[in-house]
């Protein structure tokens, strides 16, 4: 059984749209492929009271938690206190992360004020994941039986720590995906195929359309197969089944399928 | 005071990080423009129990609820059932909805399926907006003072209905919003900045700074300055009076600010 996993994005400029949250699409891609179920996610404001009350909600459904945002210096970025406050865990000021913000602003001639040295503080227990692109740390906090993992919200940031903590943090199990394209084919069309074959596999293999245009012109959807297990060939081999019934189907149906599209 | 919203996308594919999560910024976006403040957003699984329990919690903290995803034809677009049986209401077969069903798939020669039917059955009560560019409608839904519309996740049907809906639906006040890019400036070093001009407006206008780089090389911020209220002058005034106070402050600290980067 696949562990189950959210995904918290902080901040006022996801809610309000000005920008695109690709950091979900990257944290959620990298936990799928660590075997993670990704069940639920949240987008919450930069308020105490938004971002503790996600974190305590999330923790409840969750093995794993992962946001991104509000970690660094301003008024706003009021993340790990937050979750601090969500759990009644105290902040203590990390000895080590002071040392590198102090050396890191001396260098450019600048003082540790106290925005800055904020970045230093971590709820009590805390583990950190250094960033090595950036200033604030990744925090790292366990909840009863669930892990809490927060980074920062500047892409580059995000995807350098994300990547170190997959390393020493994420192992969820197996998951295995592929998708083929088929031409001349409305998911309306394929709809009853599609419930017939997962059926057969009662439950190993998920199988999802996913319009590339709309219905009306030239029908085109990409069909996407996956399961999730815990070994990486046994897995593989039900995609691949599942992919052949699929194709078989399509082409009864008039669908044309070129082997360059199996993704 | 401004009116609360919230956004839901219905989907695995946003969960497991495939698609990236546009929506939710276009849908954002008009909501803020519209005077809403958009407070929360939640992506949920294409299960029944998953969107039910996303909207009922949805609905417990909004004035309107957007979402996208789960209005077409296949066996995981579930979306208006399960909102239907969120709140315990019918579902009801539309006439009008049936015809033009039934006339756009005979215009294809194709029969009209359980599949392509079931676009036709909405919460008894519930209103719905045609779809110019696709087949699914909107669904528009008040459940005790909140107002739910539910939108396909094709992003060029959603657009097109979530146009229509803020013509019909939408109002919930005046937001107005201003940006400045100032080069040569870290978000620490403007950060008591900020936060003394937004005391002094005493919370009517909020200031943001988004980092466009690191703030190790080439420091450069976005400081980004909105309102809402009720008279579109006052809001605008406000901003401009706020961006001024901002680029002055950000002189003295030597930060450089070009004309062109007003946005």
């Amino acid at each position: 059984m696949e562990k189950i996993a959210s995904i918290i994005s902080v901040g006022n400029e996801i809610l309000k749209g000005r920008t695109v949250n690709t950091n979900f699409a990257h944290i959620g891609r990298i936990l799928t492929f660590a075997g993670y179920r990704v069940q639920r996610g949240y987008v919450c404001e930069d308020t105490t009271e938004g971002i503790s009350e996600t974190f305590r909600e999330a923790v409840k459904h969750s093995e794993i938690v992962v946001s991104s945002g509000g970690l660094g210096p301003t008024f706003d970025d009021i993340t790990v206190d937050s979750v601090a406050r969500a759990f009644s865990l105290k902040m203590v000021k990390n000895d080590h992360i002071t040392t590198i913000l102090r050396n890191h602003y001396s260098s450019l001639n600048l003082p540790l004020t106290p925005e800055r040295e904020k970045m230093a503080y971590l709820p009590e227990g805390a583990g950190y994941i250094e960033n090595p692109v950036g200033i604030a740390p990744g925090v790292v906090v366990n909840v009863g039986s669930c892990r809490i993992i927060l980074l920062p919200g500047v892409p580059t940031e995000m995807e350098a720590l994300m990547g170190l903590a997959k390393d020493q943090y994420l192992y969820g199990g197996v998951y295995c995906e592929k998708s083929v394209i088929i031409e001349n084919m409305m998911e309306s069309t394929i709809a009853p195929v599609i419930t017939a074959i997962m059926k057969k596999h009662d439950g190993a293999v998920y199988i999802k359309t996913h319009p590339l245009n709309s219905e009306n012109i030239l029908p085109k959807i990409e069909v996407e197969v996956s399961s999730y297990g815990s070994e990486r060939i046994d897995c593989a081999e039900l995609v691949t089944t599942a992919i052949s019934e699929i194709l078989k189907a399509a082409e009864s149906l008039k669908g044309r399928h070129d082997d360059a599209t199996t993704l």
